[in-house]
């Protein structure tokens, strides 16, 4: 059984969706990060740099004591490797889905996180910085979409844990005011992955939760980027 | 034979270390970021992102044709598996790796980025983004000194790719006004790292090429950054 440390943020989907794509039973355990459980001691064993989702697998292959993974691009490379499914075998297919995971933990994960920031949360309106985040949002648009021009999935012809990465961050395009008419390959592609009943499923964990928006709520920004009003 | 697709940054230097680390034959192809040589059409075929560094193996392990990878997270993982060295194999000692290496190309690079933006390069300064990449950064360094307060190395009693992906960043330290002083196990681990001849020979590659700090040159700005002054 896996312990899946968690909220519903983009993060925490890229990892509820696998979950729920590779059939490994799994129990979700709550993290309210709003409240800030994620500085509890407990959790900071578990993941050191104090971010949901972290997972626990209480019966790793090597059948010796739990194993606790942290940081999403290396919980999707444990339950491919773990449930051998959505990571392709070949050097090629297998290099091919680890630089666009690596992308999307780099490049497009950070930055459309920076871009949120500014254009919606942050307590002040800063053009420079709004107008940086902007443009490097709609740079990886673009280069997301010439791929997705190439292939059906990210990485090749097969859905992927790429895929599953990459999704949750481009859910948040309407928030963001970016419209997917501007990008028609990644149009095609999402409506593709947004069919799967699995990543509805994934979608679909802790869905009524309270701290379901929690960069909304005045108190919660304080806990999460230490802004006092 | 690898063709390293180059110029002498922090995520240039994490390759230019494994390679020299691992012993692996590697030719460098300089890439002028300052005069913009990868945005050309025959570069972006290696790296759709548009990125440094990237690398071609024209002698890859299944005997096919030559194969392109993009993102220096997947490069090092790349080469560790060509060289087999460098990664442990065993599950756990794997997956630590792995963890500390999504942690530094997910947060520690792109937030040492935006910090080093904020606080040198961007031509306004903005006290909101200056603190709020102030505090994300002391955060980061607090994790990765605490997480050397355990073990040798980042990912445990070995020196792996996930020391060699963190060294070239906390190399900013002086630059962006860090004190390694604060930070004593980095300091430890930091020249404890800085002691390794191939270390050396990898910060060496290019060393007196003249876009070694095109962040500093107005027009490499405008280039980088859309910056119009």
């Amino acid at each position: 059984m896996i312990d899946l440390y968690f909220a519903p943020t983009p993060n925490g989907w890229k990892i509820s969706i696998m979950l729920e794509e590779c059939g490994l039973p799994y129990t979700v355990r709550p993290v309210n990060i709003g409240a800030g459980e994620q500085f509890a001691p407990e959790f900071l064993k578990i993941s050191p740099n104090n971010r949901i989702p972290a997972i626990v697998d209480h019966a790793p292959t090597d059948g010796g004591e739990p194993v606790s993974v942290f940081e999403t691009g290396a919980i999707l490379l444990y339950l491919a490797e773990k449930s051998g499914q959505f990571m392709p075998s070949d050097l090629r297919g297998r290099y091919s889905v680890m630089q666009w995971l690596m992308w999307q933990m780099g490049g497009l994960g950070p930055m459309l996180g920076q871009n949120g920031h500014f254009k919606l949360y942050a307590p002040e309106k800063l053009p420079y910085a709004i107008d940086r985040y902007e443009r490097e949002t709609a740079r990886l648009y673009g280069v997301l979409d010439r791929r997705l021009g190439e292939a059906d999935y990210v990485a090749g012809a097969e859905y992927t844990i790429a895929d599953m990465a990459i999704f949750p961050w481009i859910m948040t395009h309407k928030r963001q005011e970016i419209t997917l008419d501007d990008y028609p390959n990644i149009k095609r592609w999402y409506a593709l992955c947004r069919a799967r009943p699995a990543l509805q499923a994934g979608l679909a964990v802790m869905k009524n939760a309270i701290n379901r928006n929690p960069q909304a709520d005045e108190k919660v920004r304080e806990t999460l980027f230490g802004i006092k009003s």
